[in-house]
């Protein structure tokens, strides 16, 4: 057993924070002034720091990280990685400025393993620059996409095009003005084996057809520039080409997407309670009601000690369903990555909000970035796959497990 | 012992479900659908049903229902009127249909009690007509609020008149296009004992050198129209006459104001939570996943149980800590009033938490009230004393009577 | 609304706690030390400072005050009565020095109610007297008794006989040395409605047949001299006249059995944990670590508070179910009693928990009335229906009520 | 990062298992049926089985595998022996039958680090051979142990001998008839710096002056054939030789005696846990109530999902710990083995609470060995520090990391 990160995470993990505490940091309060803070998208530009940072990352070699591949990327198996995803999850802008942000990363791993060559150059290529940025449209507002089988929109093959119909919604990053592509998956054969009737599509932004509708706040946030949009696609037709992998695949590449995305949502939101801990301490230290520190208060020192604990049971999980991801592979590890789905939000939830609390009304506001991560952890409670579906996961593992020690089939 | 309501609750209870059931619900989409979405609130109009819905609810007879005075009011007592005020809780927009918001609700007490004849011709009266909005300006940003006695910014006598400098913010209500006047606390006599520093101030939102810095989000909502303002007093200058009861009453008066204020709240917070468990459990019925309506499915019902349990005995007191300032008065209800203070808007937010989980991404969105809610009861917690204050107070009061039921002083 | 005791309650409360103070209390650690601490209930002894207790609870009015009827009883209503139960359940001694010990109560109830003349002369009248004392056989370890049609011993009539023949569990009271007669509920009619299948039968414990095969143990306390036995039924012999209403009435019979007793099961366990409150802060002031009395370190202030403010909100229900029992019928109010059975044992547990916590090791010993109060309320979880059951109840008559206020059927 | 074990930890593990599984599993209800179950301890007796147990395990080569050093034990290092105490922790005998049990491996490891030559020839020597066994007595009934400068008994040296006067309690182990030898704890002088008054003395049980007042019963369980002891101590007369390691060193060993100390007790607190979800899953399986096996209905899926995501995190947190004392030392992790000190008593609570809950009325008897476990890990969360002074230990350390990250000293 080794708790201790290996020498090129230590390695990374030191250039992160110090790229953070050098630049990103300093940024923060001057990116979300330059927000418009409204619902209509079409306004939102992305604020100009933005990309002096991402050249600056570039340039010290902190870039594309995600990517196992170290062509493309830096090489890091995801245990690594996710130890940079932790500090990435410090504030909502990190990720983008490392190239690092869902959904893109998502989308260039898809394209990575099962784009085309054409498809890896057109798209793939301009998404690990970040020329360009992405969306993913999955989820429907009709259906309970907590079983994913449900997708009703659909791609169905015409001649040489696919035509697409339907509506989707928290399509993420659909509303920053880079995204260019979108990746849409539906129903293509309804009478195919569950699994095997969707299809994964790109879709370029500009394609007659495809409308966004509006932007989705998640508890008021609009998570601006990237959004979630509502968009409605209306006898979209692009070429067969643009297929991914071939029809009836989506779920397919779906899973071998998920599974480092979970663990990416996990860590950046362990990041986010570390740092609602760092807020919360420093506050508690500074801030003085009857007589004392904050921090010498009544319960806080029972607060700081269970969200450090918290944090570490959190982290700790995590890190081993990504070491075995690495080691024995998604399959084998569904469990674990079901678990850290359920765990690591409801505790950066958990811990944020204490986090808020012991600033009294400045945690509500947007003067730190507590509110902020308070939305995004709550989400991941809800995005690829509610807490309550992977519940359920684990227990059907622990069930079969235990009936398998008991020597019963 | 009896725990059904009067007969005159009971009538106005259903009175007030019919006129939500019957104007206010259906207008609910149309009233947000009229808000700017902006944090600019020089941009925010009342949105125009809201008239008509408060000329309505004033024919029904269904007007300043807070208000003990049969005169100006509609004489009810405080467990009386914490069943109509849970009812407005049901959304964000019902209490001012009812003249019954905050704060304009506990600045009239105020006026009612202790204001002048002309204060009351002056501001009261345009106020008990809806006519015109308040403000209430107290915490600051620089001390913590949590023991109030910190509170720094000043209004000193100068000759006829007072003079008013400092900072406040989450100033409720001062972003509303029709608030005219504000209640400022302030800072008299550093020197005088402990309680009798401060003293309330009238003064009229266009007094020279009042001026509104920004509104604050809670949670990424601004409370559109009405708003939490962060406003800077720079030698602000208003006539004697516009003390309110005399320089260092400050104190005295807030703690009346603020008993009937928490139960308000308090009940708001319970009506929330019943609005979650209606919307959640009819969408546990009506949404299918796996093949089965999501009340069916996995914890489900546990959830649906527990939330119910929890709902009826904050309610229950909450309504005994009202009965107790009826008829054994504020001071004697301290502790109930405090302990209300934390089960309520802590029971409210874990309902509301779980009911925009099973609502699954609708549910962070504005297409229901649940997110708006949620930031409420949340923001609950921090106001007019946070958790904190008020379990500390609960402890001091429970000390004090086990040692006397124990023969020591 | 009333949230004040009546006269006649205030009376009987006074009276009861003078009645502990100066009786009961004294008696406590005496009682516990004539224990033999055995399992074998056949060396049990009733401590003879009982019997004196008795005749002074006697003597002074406090006696039955379980039973509504003025005749054999006290006549009190069940809230009135429900203020009383609370103070008995301070300690595991004290309902039975009143006469209002389970399972004795609901035997008397189920005679008073359903017994013939003669049945009521011989056992329910030596009962009244406190003569002797009774047990009731319901549960059984082979079915899961959630579901209490699944019980499967049989009562048969055969001839002028019925014939009984199972084994049962828990059956509370069984090993006092006193005990005299079961109450026997089993299977009559495997092909009757689901309801009308089993009878309840009083047999007299020396009848043949009737075997204790040990006492069972609730974490480790045998709950002596009353015990809860695991029985056997060999081919037990009794009159017909033995069956209590009539063949088939069994879970008519328990139902209305069971309304009160939960009430008082509840109500103890409010009782048990106001005890535990006064205990922990009697302790927390006298106990100091770290130059401090424990009450004012770190987060115990939190403890008390939370223990004050579960506490309340417990009662209330509680005595709103019971206030809903003496207006609108057990029927009108089993959503109700099926909250506190969650809601009361599981506050009981946490809160005698956190009193046992902050004992230290003394709080695990028996030299406290802690950690038997801590059993008792951890069993009551379970007893009468465990909390998945009440859960499942209480969700059940949500939805539906959900359903009728939406307009569906 | 490698969160595999060694093959040597994997090796012991899989032979701990099968000794678990072919002879301690199947003579778990033998051993508790030769219990007295009497809080008499001079009628206990050792069960008949242990010492066949013993010897099968040492002759399989698992024996002491507690002891760091290879001569005397297995040569394990904390981490490879926490995943054999995690399994020892199945139930209340194993560890013993390893000759790994509390306090006789804190005791060993004191006289391995400290003992002289002669001390371990008489003392440790047979302890290793599982000859004779061996108490502790440190916690006294009338200080508050949290704070263990506090104890107050002394040993004081006089001439050639040092003379012991006090009174201890949960003196763990001293009930056992093998007991011989007791290591005492005291106040040598109170001048001293503050850890630097206290010493250690071997005590030998049948000294003159020594006496054990009684077993306390934590929870109802007396812990048989070990028990918890309260012991006087009346002029005890040692010779100067039994003091180990010199006068005023107690803290200091105390210290070295308590890290591992809380490893064990925590990885068994895990086995405890695991063994309760074990046995839920088992019964959940079988029982069936209204129709279904227990876990597949309502919440239990819940249920089942949470207690493995906590058993996960608590159990790869300890696992941390220990790798820490193994590569940075005790000193280094001090916040981390206060966190699990916490987290993983309170884990197992629940867990086995949950576990209880599934098996209905069974779950509170002994027939399971869930009642006991139970007990155990609850007192776990007063031993050794309780939860309060843990959660102080990591705060300090949490605020005193952060002002270090902040630039602060």
């Amino acid at each position: 057993m080794d708790f201790g990160h290996s020498p090129r995470a230590q390695d990374y993990i030191a250039r992160v924070q110090a790229f953070m505490r050098d630049h990103i940091f300093p940024a923060e309060a001057a990116y979300h002034a330059q927000m418009t803070g409204s619902p209509d998208w079409r306004q939102w530009r992305q604020p100009a720091i933005m990309e002096d940072l991402k050249a600056k990352a570039r340039a010290a070699g902190l870039w594309n990280l995600f990517l196992k591949d170290p062509h493309h990327g830096a090489g890091l198996n995801v245990v690594e990685y996710a130890a940079l995803a932790e500090l990435m999850g410090h504030n909502t802008m990190a990720a983008e400025v490392f190239n690092c942000n869902a959904p893109d990363t998502g989308n260039m791993e898809v394209l990575h393993m099962y784009g085309t060559h054409a498809q890896q150059q057109q798209w793939m290529l301009p998404l690990l620059e970040g020329k360009i940025r992405s969306a993913f449209c999955m989820t429907e507002p009709e259906v309970a996409s907590s079983d994913a089988t449900n997708m009703a929109a659909t791609a169905v093959p015409e001649g040489d095009e696919v035509v697409i119909n339907g509506r989707k919604w928290f399509s993420s990053g659909i509303g920053h003005p880079n995204c260019k592509v979108l990746i849409f998956m539906g129903l293509t054969d309804p009478t195919a084996e569950r699994h095997k009737r969707h299809s994964m599509i790109l879709v370029p932004l500009d394609t007659p057809g495809v409308k966004i509708q509006r932007m989705l706040p998640a508890f008021g946030v609009y998570d601006e520039p990237f959004g979630h949009g509502e968009v409605t696609f209306d006898n979209v037709r692009v070429p067969k080409e643009n297929i991914i992998a071939g029809l009836g695949r989506g779920f397919e590449i779906a899973q071998g997407r998920l599974g480092p995305g979970r663990i990416h949502h996990c860590m950046r939101c362990i990041g986010g309670a570390e740092r609602a801990l760092q807020l919360m301490t420093a506050r508690g230290d500074q801030r003085v009601a009857f007589g004392k520190p904050l921090n010498q208060l009544g319960g806080n020192v029972d607060v700081i000690a269970n969200a450090r604990m918290a944090i570490e049971q959190a982290r700790l999980l995590t890190l081993k369903a990504a070491w075995m991801m690495d080691t024995v592979g998604v399959k084998a590890a569904m469990s674990e990555i079901s678990m850290i789905k359920v765990v690591a939000p409801n505790m950066a939830q958990a811990v944020i909000d204490a986090g808020i609390q012991m600033h009294g009304a400045l945690g509500v506001t947007l003067d730190t970035p507590l509110s902020t991560l308070a939305a995004y952890v709550r989400t991941v409670r809800l995005a690829d796959g509610p807490d309550e579906v992977h519940r359920k996961v684990v227990a059907k593992f622990e069930l079969a497990r235990q009936r398998l020690a008991r020597g019963e089939a």
